[in-house]
């Protein structure tokens, strides 16, 4: 179905083109304006999105009506509301996009059929889950350990084109300062 | 090899005798002390570990000798310097035994070995990394927006037992506050 998803699942596990023609026929495509919800907060989250193109920042809204940037995604990467998708619950996050996107989307149940037909496909999912929760971990010691100017340079250091293409206010609701923090240390960096 | 590993592989998949034979000669079995390190800092990290018995922390030291505790891990459970296992390099973290300790050992070979020769296996352990990182999602989340009493809270609601397990000193460690806050949230709680 598209090149990039063939050439993103190639970095993990090597696949004959029958074995991608069977790939490809349980992915979906779709395209969101800016500004459009691809998950949204109270309602079933039907897929795992696969970005071609575009940005999207997945967002909690605590009671206050205040937004909590979980992550930022951008082409070859993957997001959703993944408690809600993988345990068919309705969304606590929402995923949001900041510009223009085209994505690929993998039900719940094509996922099934997908891994169960293809075993090498469940070992790539195996291996992106590995990145992600590393990822998480990351993170996680990241919020405990180190200042906001430290985290600031981390996410410019690990995502520098972050910095172009997310406006700064929702650079600053990643890290959890308001736009003023932000603008300082973005002088400091 | 022990029933409980059998036990907790089958929540996620049924295993006939012969499967469960296959997969028990991946697996080593070890005794620790308590206060014995099962990953030393600075070291490689030979094997993920699942806990029969006991209690560990997981320890990141911070510059200034400062700790800090990402995991608390019991019996059932998984626990290891999971970038360093996985990657190949030098451990960051430590783990450390709060109490004597007994586990099943899988080294990075055995891993392999195991799921490329029961793919089932490897259905398991994706459901099992997708656990943790969905709990390590709502980790990064309490930290952006819970107040340490709310973390103090949630901590005690998902985890009885710890406050029972863990002294004082380790559960401040783990919730980044001092041994004197604590007592006051366990008051409030």
């Amino acid at each position: 179905m598209h090149p990039k998803l063939k050439e993103h699942i190639e970095k993990i596990v090597a696949l004959t083109e029958d074995e991608f023609a069977f790939v490809s026929k349980h992915f979906i495509r779709k395209s969101f304006k800016k500004h459009q919800f691809m998950v949204q907060r109270g309602e079933m989250v039907p897929y795992n999105y696969f970005l071609l193109s575009g940005l999207t920042k997945l967002v909690y809204t605590d009671d206050a009506e205040k937004q909590h940037i979980l992550a930022f995604a951008m082409e070859d990467w993957w997001d959703s509301d993944f408690q809600a998708y993988y345990t068919q619950t309705k969304a606590t996050l929402s995923m949001e996009c900041l510009a223009d996107t085209e994505v690929l989307c993998l039900s719940r149940d094509d996922y099934r059929a997908l891994c169960a037909g293809l075993p090498k496909i469940e070992h790539f999912f195996l291996e992106k889950t590995i990145f992600g929760f590393l990822a998480a971990q990351r993170r996680i010691l990241s919020l405990m350990t180190a200042s906001t100017q430290e985290r600031y340079e981390q996410l410019i250091r690990q995502h520098p084109s972050l910095l172009q293409r997310v406006p700064k206010t929702q650079l600053a609701a990643y890290l959890g300062v308001t736009r003023e923090t932000l603008s300082r240390l973005s002088t400091q960096a």
